[in-house]
């Protein structure tokens, strides 16, 4: 008879040891298919234990299937556990990590400034959201995001964008890589989709992995060209008409409605204008949202709070045209909003207290301060006969052309061999060929501090020396 | 010459005035295209305001392309502002919201017991974080998620689940809909893939959704059957072993070993384990994972907080095989982690502090009194004679097989009538012509209180009073 030592002070129960010792004997070979277990008023008289002890190890082996019953006669192994099982699983090796340079400054231009985030008032908010309405709200799932959030973002953009939209036709999502995968499914994925050139090249790879024809359009000064859109037979264009990433170019009203009026051409023709960083413009009034000029309803408008709070509260949002709301109810309504409820929550209380606004407010300061220092600097380097700055009035980042017979690839490395991060105009090109003869640099300044400024400026100056 | 009544108690600065004066003159036709404006001086000295005034306006109108500049001529309308701009927007109505049926109760399977959360211990911890530890987390996102809390996700998965794993294998996402996502574009769109028949629908609806060829594959008594999946030809199959849904069923250990042994056989195939409420068994011990015995590295592993936590938390998790994990890293890593990093960090200390623990076993505890109360109520119930429980040992749920000649959309509508949601097992098969003649009700009780329980059974008595 099956003979285990199974021990009262071990902290697993007298039953768990039992089913593991059996379970054992099974995986071990010990115990054969269709061998008979004893029964079990027989086995807990053999084990001096009590029969409840047996029963409920046998009904965790018949509930995993290691023995079966068989009425009046008794219980049985099912069957041998065969070599698969009996393999010993080879040895876990830790993973290898690359180690990558640690650089000391990094010119950036997809963070903010940790340093001023309203950490105090936020956490307040979080606290009173999580003790006071999380209770009503912590099973709610509203398929677009929770509409009292969608009404604040509606006013936000009334009031910042000139936009007139209703909180139904908006759409919370946790980024770009969610927002664009819907629009794809909503879209159709056999529709020719088009990103600019340069651009984020991020939105470029989400939509080839999406499955889409994805083409890179290349920019004239004023931006997109609609009749390379038309030559290119796109359908879709991903747009950033009020400051183009990165090149910082503005399209003028009348490129607008000329892409305006290739949208309206056809049936499947959208616009997707992405407003990535319209908080910040240093210079004059905000340019005017495309969604805002958007008669025959053929713009989607995106925006997130990554440049205005923080691009780790992975919030960001959409408004779609009324026909596709529609569609987007019948098709897509399975889909949850990605945002957690509770963030969304305490976003609407930051925004309808006034924090946020404050918030934008202080960090347009900030990040102007930071702007003007660095070029400051560079005007003043030992290089800056050899710059020109532009794209400067607005965004957290700017472009500086270097006259130089070396190369973009050049300037990047022997800044990285002091240490210095900096990103030549090439590294946003999808075609290599389409890059130009003249070397540029993309400066973002948002989270560094003004002694990082000079720092990294002096750095450069030893890295450039021979330019 | 331009005359307009510019007005200094106006909240917006005279230089805006001017500005929308003129871009609105340009808008409505009264200046026309190449028509020549005034020079600055001139009409600074005409509106009697000062010449940076005017300067800004021009140059906000220059920048958004309202007007251009010829050197040493002056400034010109770019062009006529057509059709499409002046056509008025059509007036937006507002949306319609159809009027959904409002229960009373509803026995649904995807809630928990929002009024049992920790919230104040929840609300400290939130707090905690976003002081001490945002500032120098608020740039980051991790590929994978957030580290330190992906060493939680591994210790939990090995003292609660038997599974060991490297935090590096483990990918943190909102929901089924991010993972399911980025397992589609890691495996392939062109594999086909399969779900449980029946099983939570959703699923079913994102393979497809992300362009797959799925297929719904009947059950039998133990599960699914490996000559089913050959004969289908599937490559990837996502599965319940452990608690199928809804149907209950614990995948035995044979059958658990010709999965393995069926992935094994080729490349290309991978078993997807949704694990999805293995927290919470009433009887006897946990099931032990199928990952916990894959010995070929051909198990993916997911699961979520949306039953431990709440759903509207948004964070789910996968393990991936080594493989993948390497293919993931040079395909896929411009994704970056879609759960918000605070909320990572959050987690990682409910973890870490001991409290997800003991929340798990006071929800066990909540879980199964509404269990017992609610099948002691059916077995009183006046339709006691007609039913078989089963299903009950695990999860949120339970099935009630009903003995009745009307169909379980009768018994779905009778109870509508009377305010009471009930879900029948039909709704959880896609191809109608494999639900069986048998009439099951799914009941789930994790959001209703002991009164409601009553109550809702009382209203089905009244509902089902001719079965």
């Amino acid at each position: 008879m099956l003979t285990f030592f199974l021990d009262k002070t071990n902290p697993l129960s007298l039953y768990e040891q039992l089913y593991l010792k059996i379970k054992e004997s099974i995986e071990q070979g010990t115990l054969k298919k269709n061998e008979k277990l004893p029964s079990k008023r027989k086995l807990a008289s053999h084990l001096k234990i009590s029969l409840t002890t047996v029963e409920s190890a046998y009904a965790q082996l018949l509930t995993e299937g290691y023995i079966k019953s068989k009425a009046k006669v008794g219980y049985f192994v099912t069957t041998d556990l065969d070599l698969l099982y009996k393999m010993n699983k080879k040895p876990q090796k830790a993973f290898e990590v690359k180690k990558e340079v640690e650089y000391e400054i990094d010119f950036r231009t997809n963070q903010i400034d940790a340093t001023k985030f309203p950490y105090d008032k936020f956490a307040k908010i979080e606290r009173d959201i999580v003790l006071d309405q999380l209770k009503n709200n912590i099973n709610r799932g509203d398929i677009f995001g929770v509409y009292e959030f969608r009404q604040r973002i509606a006013e936000i953009l009334f009031s910042y964008r000139g936009i007139r939209t209703l909180p139904e036709q908006i759409i919370v999502g946790s980024g770009s890589e969610h927002l664009i995968l819907l629009l794809v499914l909503l879209l159709g994925r056999d529709k020719v989709y088009s990103v600019e050139e340069p651009s984020y090249v991020k939105n470029y790879q989400l939509y080839r992995a999406y499955g889409t024809t994805v083409k890179a359009i290349p920019l004239d000064e004023e931006g997109l060209d609609v009749s390379v859109l038309k030559f290119e037979g796109c359908d879709i264009v991903h747009t950033t008409p009020s400051h183009q990433f990165p090149k910082g170019i503005v399209t003028p009203v009348v490129r607008r409605i000329e892409l305006l009026k290739w949208a309206s051409e056809n049936d499947d023709r959208y616009i997707i204008e992405d407003d990535y960083d319209s908080e910040f413009r240093f210079f004059g009034n905000p340019i005017p949202a495309m969604k805002g000029m958007d008669k025959f309803d053929k713009v989607i408008y995106m925006n997130s709070f990554s440049k205005s709070l923080a691009p780790s509260f992975r919030v960001s949002f959409m408004i779609l045209p009324e026909k596709l709301i529609n569609k987007y109810r019948n098709t897509l309504s399975f889909f949850s909003s990605s945002v957690p409820t509770t963030n969304q929550l305490i976003l609407e209380k930051f925004i309808s207290s006034g924090e946020y606004e404050k918030h934008l407010n202080r960090m347009k300061n900030n990040y102007k301060q930071k702007r003007d220092e660095l070029i400051s600097l560079l005007n003043n380097s030992s290089f800056s006969d050899k710059i020109r700055i532009y794209g400067e009035e607005a965004g957290l980042h700017f472009l500086v052309d270097i006259k130089t017979e070396k190369s973009e690839k050049y300037l990047v490395d022997k800044a990285k061999e002091k240490k210095v991060r900096v990103y030549s105009l090439s590294e946003y090109y999808i075609n290599e060929r389409l890059v130009t003869d003249t070397k540029t640099i993309v400066f973002g300044y948002s989270n560094l501090n003004l002694e990082q400024l000079k720092r990294g400026i002096k750095l450069l100056e030893l890295a450039w020396k021979n330019i």
